[in-house]
């Protein structure tokens, strides 16, 4: 075979978002989980994977445990590193959702307008915002982490909801007031949008 | 149902990476295409990912048309931008294969400790590197993306093998001689290689 006719061979394959979604055999969207540190975002996106991949969906979730020392670990909590974080987590949703994969991320995303970016990165009905909304006094009153009491006590500068504002999502598509209903029942509500938006089928409990 | 036990009952439920290889029914690693411009990395990612996902397996693939206009759109190449750029795409595929996906990431990484760094990122045995070996000479020829004549012209002033160096992986995983062989023997070549390390079970052609 001459080098000619090698070349000519090395053509470009292409596997799409949609085969990949056909092979798992459901639709990727990313699921945004927005609210307060202590707000049960992380929780909640857990719960909603563990329920997704008992009935056989690919999933994955992001949150500030696997990408805050990773892929953001060069980046603090001034307004521009986490203007940058969101950037990078929307950017790796993107790309999960492209392996066909549902991706819960779990963020704090403190900042509308980068929650609206995340969304316009990806096609229209893709992105599922999701408010986690819980009083911060009832966060506070949890402080799992110590977080806001380290916050109060000046020991972190920029803490969402004491030194740093927390836009509240205008249009979120789902409200859960997680201080109010149990995890169970939260994930109830996720599942139902999900049912809605035709990710998956039925729910089976 | 009182506040403290709805709390309580938030416990957090963790899906792992053996749960969503399980899942997919195969075994997740990172299969790392290094070369030259115009070896044939990419084209040789997308041709190995289109028979494992005709053979139902998951993959995606991480190369600079989804990566260098999204995740790393802020940087350049200079040698700093270029670690940068590494660092960021191997935790990208680090957080792939924890999704269970199988994952080609086709990049120039032109420096050895770059490349390194990312094998180090996984556990042993998660990394595979391939070295797509051609000339500059026969790179140059075909110069795809006519990349090569703009660095003779001193346009690009980091260009790898021009401007910039490239740093011979001493003990990739595999060596692929692009320029002898055709697309179809290179792809066996790097089934072979995942049939022995037990990531495919056998190869139907």
């Amino acid at each position: 075979m001459t080098k000619k006719s090698t070349n000519t061979l090395w053509h470009h394959a292409t596997i799409t978002r949609a085969d990949r979604e056909a092979l798992h055999k459901h639709k990727s969207v990313i699921i945004w989980f927005t609210g307060l540190s202590g707000s049960g975002k992380s929780t909640l996106a857990h719960a909603v994977e563990e329920y997704l991949h008992k009935v056989g969906i690919s999933t994955i979730v992001l949150d500030g445990d696997n990408v805050r020392h990773g892929l953001c670990g060069d980046l603090d909590f001034s307004d521009s590193d986490r203007i940058e974080n969101i950037r990078r987590v929307s950017e790796l949703a993107k790309l999960m959702i492209e392996a066909g994969v549902i991706t819960l991320a779990a963020f704090i995303s403190p900042f509308k307008a980068d929650r609206d970016d995340a969304r316009k990165r990806v096609p229209h009905g893709d992105f599922l915002e999701i408010y986690c909304q819980c009083p911060i006094e009832t966060c506070e009153q949890r402080d799992v982490k110590g977080l806001y009491k380290k916050a109060r006590a000046g020991k972190i500068p920029f803490f969402t909801g004491i030194g740093s504002p927390y836009e509240t999502p205008g249009m979120p598509e789902l409200v859960v007031n997680t201080h109010e209903l149990t995890l169970e029942e939260s994930v109830k509500k996720v599942l139902n949008l999900l049912m809605q938006r035709g990710v998956i089928k039925d729910i089976v409990c």
